[in-house]
């Protein structure tokens, strides 16, 4: 599995326990190295992305590897106020197609919380858009902007995941408020998870048949789709 | 008080109550209305600001006002994939800035989860940065890069509020996390709030009591800062 961590807040080696996270630098910070290798400067990205659709190698080069998972960490924000991140997005957006393309792996990317990243695009290429939500009125209605935006990008699969579930109430209004449709599995709200998350090793998640059970779903549900 | 929700997911509206808070047109959307009074095209904004600096008439015009609290929405992503959103960051960047100086309220700005705003600086005119993390290490990471990156903005005081605090156990692990620093109190968690958050009423908060403390508190640092 290649997991893309692709929100600017990188955490996502962390949350999955690779040693030294803050070690790993971001592709976005790699402009010079990737210039170098192809002979291509940083500001004509876009030339190099047309002359080599092909980036196996970036993947091999650059990704990390733990308990079986390869990550890549697109990039974080380095300087406050330093004005339009566009370059350095159309950057990451090229990038993730062609990954996107090539990969024959299963390809997972952790986005930003909120709804800003879609109206960059940077997921337009994606199979199905897997949408996280805890039980709350504004938790659903953003997933609701989520799934419409995704609409608009042409990504029609969308699944709905409820964490932190506490009970059968929680199911009940997150099945009357999605009409039933496109909620993939509830995750309960669990004290091991949220103390685990006081540790410097990664989520511990003691009881893992929900979230198979959810793998399983969503395995299907894309290959089908 | 004036609140502003600056997050592009704008749900402060609803989260407070306010009735029919999706009939609120949000300010970016209001360009045109702003040039016919102006007699300035939305392209050339920048002039507006310069030949007007007072904006004490947006309020007035554009603000809505429930429970003694006026709030103007900044704006919300309608299209996916359209792109560059710099010129109107510029414009709500520009918007704030003269808000924020004019105002003699005191002036509350709702920012969207993350960092990703830090590097647009729209925040960079306001006196403190209030920090509501959950206890848990990524949440508190994500604080201290809000930290660092409001620092570089030239804001220096930043206070950080524990929210979801399930006892001692979290405030220590908070107070050893910052040092005891900046942390300026703690709201403890709530099925209440959780249950009410389902409700299309806004949130409701049964013991305001750590809220009342926090907000005394805050009052004072930033009028002493």
């Amino acid at each position: 599995m290649l997991a893309l961590d692709v929100d600017p807040d990188a955490n996502l080696a962390a949350t999955l326990g690779f040693p030294d996270p803050e070690k790993i630098v971001p592709i976005v910070e790699m402009k010079e190295l990737i210039a170098e290798r192809t002979g291509v400067q940083p500001e004509t990205m876009g030339i190099f992305f047309k002359l080599n659709p092909t980036v196996d190698d970036i993947r091999e080069r650059f990704s990390v590897t733990h308990n079986g998972i390869s990550l890549l960490v697109m990039g974080r924000i380095k300087k406050a106020g330093t004005g339009c991140y566009c370059p350095e997005n159309a950057f990451v957006r090229e990038l993730v197609g062609h990954l996107l393309l090539d990969e024959k792996d299963v390809v997972i990317m952790d986005m930003e919380a909120g709804i800003e990243h879609l109206g960059r695009g940077t997921s337009r290429d994606v199979d199905a858009f897997i949408v996280v939500v805890e039980p709350g009125r504004r938790s659903f209605e953003t997933a609701g902007r989520v799934v419409e935006l995704a609409s608009e990008l042409g990504v029609e699969r969308h699944f709905i995941i409820v964490n932190k579930a506490r009970g059968e109430d929680d199911r009940a209004f997150a099945e009357d408020f999605f009409s039933g449709k496109n909620i993939i599995g509830m995750i309960p709200y669990s004290e091991d998870v949220i103390e685990s998350g006081k540790e410097n090793s990664g989520i511990r998640i003691e009881d893992m048949t929900p979230i198979n059970t959810i793998r399983d779903k969503l395995m299907k549900g894309v290959m089908n789709g």
